[in-house]
């Protein structure tokens, strides 16, 4: 038994709860608006109100719509350190500042509610042992898919079973992008061009499609999913510029859309041990799959557990608004633990997992090639693939208009290095002409 | 600010949390094996080992699979009552006595997990009085769709924001019928009879098929979702027996599939007064609608929430396992919070809505029938819905081999007591024959 049960300690129920913003772009405007506008549903919900004391933000000359103008201050240290600040809500962006704000609110004994997915995948450790010294909360909700609630299901709805496996789109700019050359036709560069048009994708659109935007989401939801720490750099991670209308279409024809995803999962190498692989790439999705309907800038989190089964959660993965349904949602569960007592699941990294080198993780290749056109070319290049073990679920092979063979060919699962080794070593035979693509399905 | 915060406890870090189980049938069975089986991870996701203490059985004769015959009472009284028992798992069916037993539980400081829907849809007030009274927690994720995180969504992840609408697929059960029905075309009664067969339907459909076990999650979501309390009876219930495989294939011509959905929403009346509706029935859904491709025994719930916009959960909602994993997630914070301190966020149903009268409802209609064929016919019937003040969005007229008109409305959203009588009043005139059906559509 629990020899001495702490009791429900409802001292502060009624007193309110000091809030500092950091950050006034589009979801910290949002955040703010709503914590005024809903504020005797959050007093109602948190059991006391929740009282902001001040925003700060770069620029203090700006006018600020919807705030009081003596709350706008550009010192965010002397914000987060003022006695009557409970919680402090970082939306500011970027790493190297949030981190050390974000770091010096912990210290101080504020519990910190973050959006940013950069920070929390970069420095994890370092911010987990601050809450962990000061006992206070670090949420980071709204770091992984906006409003789908994909870190408190991880951390809590799924913590009385073993997570297999979690495949996702967590980027919305690149799965509006593909939506646009799978449902349209188009080419990369066209389907970006409207992206950018339409304010998905960003001036610079590096760090959403080279993937490392979602590499960050699949280094959280790999950490939480797993008990164990996997940060961006021990992602693998490829984006969706080299992929192509001609690309498109061929999975099309093979009964696949190309998704970008990122995948964690639980991997056993060949002496027996447990390590976690976490990666982001194109990938060959089965048209039904869950997955592969998710269209125009939506996200989905696809998760297999032992006991739960295949659970999915689909939604807006990103904008102001759903941003700030999640830090809003975690500001309340912060303010919640400030009146009442008790904490939030912390950073809990038990299983200690390895992570395992990318060429251990056994995936599968859809490759897309042009072959010279001569009799036995198809059983000499199925040897090459049966040499190494890798066995071929389907072969595919054509003839264009210009009398050039192509052939597609699916392999079943096979270590990822060796896949890669033949890939290779296809691309040096006299019979291979080209190697058009080799993009992994989803296994 | 908050003066007084209470600080993190690790007073029982590394301390036991006592278990006791009451019910083995398949969830129980599954629960007690899992907790063996992973008890290291319990331990390290909990702070403290996890340790059975008994286990309350019907048939203490009977012999029990997997968990140490000294574990087995027939006295579920005196195995909560014991004092190293700190968390209850309740997991035996019915509402009576397991009321009785979860109250005696919470009434001595014991926390409860139950997956018992009926129960908590039908007694929420007292359980939630008496888990306040002592400082215990109360948590029931099982209770709707078993591993799709509805309870920690709605109670947690969208505390900051607005709910304005939930509706799901809650009964595998009836989605399995009426899914076979849609894909093979079959009637109502061999669809049952192939679910009864494979184990989907109970030999005694009624609670599924007639939409009670519905009604019972839809009042646990409403009651989280708009902080109010809406009972089992407060739910309008129509269940599926009347669907035939003629309004499957009418449904299908218009573009829609048949679901029994569970409807959650805030309504204003005509005095401007807030007030919640929570109803069961068969609903025409949209075939590009999420909800639509929900097949199989599988449950979705569609959530909308201002800030959050629309969210979709989906994944098996029945079975032992998926149920088993809710509840051992329940069990994980319950137990942290016997170690850590804190509590859940408890029942809060501080809106206070009233139950908005079916009536007073905005539906929207999918009428089937049968007409006299004479000139005019349509346009004097169309006068009936104009002068109600019900304006029609599409109107289809055909003409079957026996030269029978047949008329197919689907009307814009408007009252339900409006569109109720007018349907009453149709079936008077002498221009109709017969009406076959009237559905109501996801408005």
């Amino acid at each position: 038994m629990v020899a001495n049960s702490p009791t429900y300690t409802e001292n502060n129920a009624g007193k309110p709860v000091g809030i500092a913003v950091l950050g006034m772009g589009t979801v910290g405007t949002e955040v703010i608006r709503l914590l005024a506008e809903n504020s005797e549903d959050f007093r109602q919900r948190v059991g006391g109100p929740l009282e902001l004391r001040g925003v700060a933000v770069d620029d203090t000359s700006k006018p600020r719509r919807g705030v009081d103008p003596e709350m706008i201050t550009g010192d965010a240290h002397a914000l987060i350190a003022r006695d009557d600040v409970d919680v402090v809500v970082e939306l500011i962006g970027g790493i190297e500042y949030p981190r050390e704000l974000v770091l010096a609110a912990l210290r101080a004994g504020k519990s910190v509610v973050t959006a940013n997915k950069a920070l929390v995948a970069a420095h994890a450790d370092e911010l987990a042992q601050a809450a962990e010294e000061s006992g206070v909360d670090l949420y980071f909700e709204a770091a992984v898919a906006a409003a789908i609630p994909v870190v408190g299901m991880l951390r809590r709805s799924l913590a009385g079973d073993q997570i297999q496996r979690i495949s996702g789109i967590v980027n919305g700019t690149t799965n509006f992008i593909l939506d646009k050359m799978i449902t349209e036709g188009m080419g990369y560069d066209e389907a970006l061009q409207i992206a950018t048009d339409l304010g998905y994708a960003e001036a610079d659109p590096t760090a959403d499609v080279d993937g490392h935007d979602a590499a960050s989401k699949a280094a959280i939801m790999a950490s939480l999913g797993f008990y164990t720490r996997v940060n961006f750099k021990d992602v693998h991670c490829e984006g969706i510029r080299d992929i192509t209308a001609a690309d498109i279409a061929a999975a099309d024809k093979a009964g696949y859309v190309i998704k970008l995803l990122g995948i964690c999962e639980k991997i056993t190498d060949d002496q027996g041990n447990d390590a976690v692989n976490a990666r982001v790439h194109p990938t060959l999705v089965a048209k039904d799959h869950p997955l592969a309907s998710v269209n125009e800038s939506y996200n989905a989190i696809f998760v297999e557990a032992e006991a739960a089964g295949s659970l999915m959660f689909y939604g807006n993965g990103a904008g102001g608004d759903p941003t700030a349904s999640a830090v809003l949602g975690d500001l309340v569960g912060a303010s919640r633990n400030k009146v009442h007592g008790g904490r939030a699941p912390g950073d809990n990294t038990y299983a200690n997992l390895p992570i395992a080198d990318f060429g251990e993780v056994h995936t599968r290749y859809h490759i897309d090639m042009e072959v010279v056109d001569r009799a036995g070319v198809l059983s000499d290049l199925s040897a090459t693939f049966a040499q190494q073990g890798i066995s071929l679920r389907t072969v595919r092979q054509e003839e264009n208009e210009d009398g050039i063979a192509r052939l597609i060919v699916v392999t079943h699962s096979a270590k990822e290095s060796v896949l890669h080794d033949t890939v290779e070593a296809l691309k040096k035979s006299s019979d291979v002409k080209k190697v058009h693509s080799v993009i992994r399905l989803d296994v």
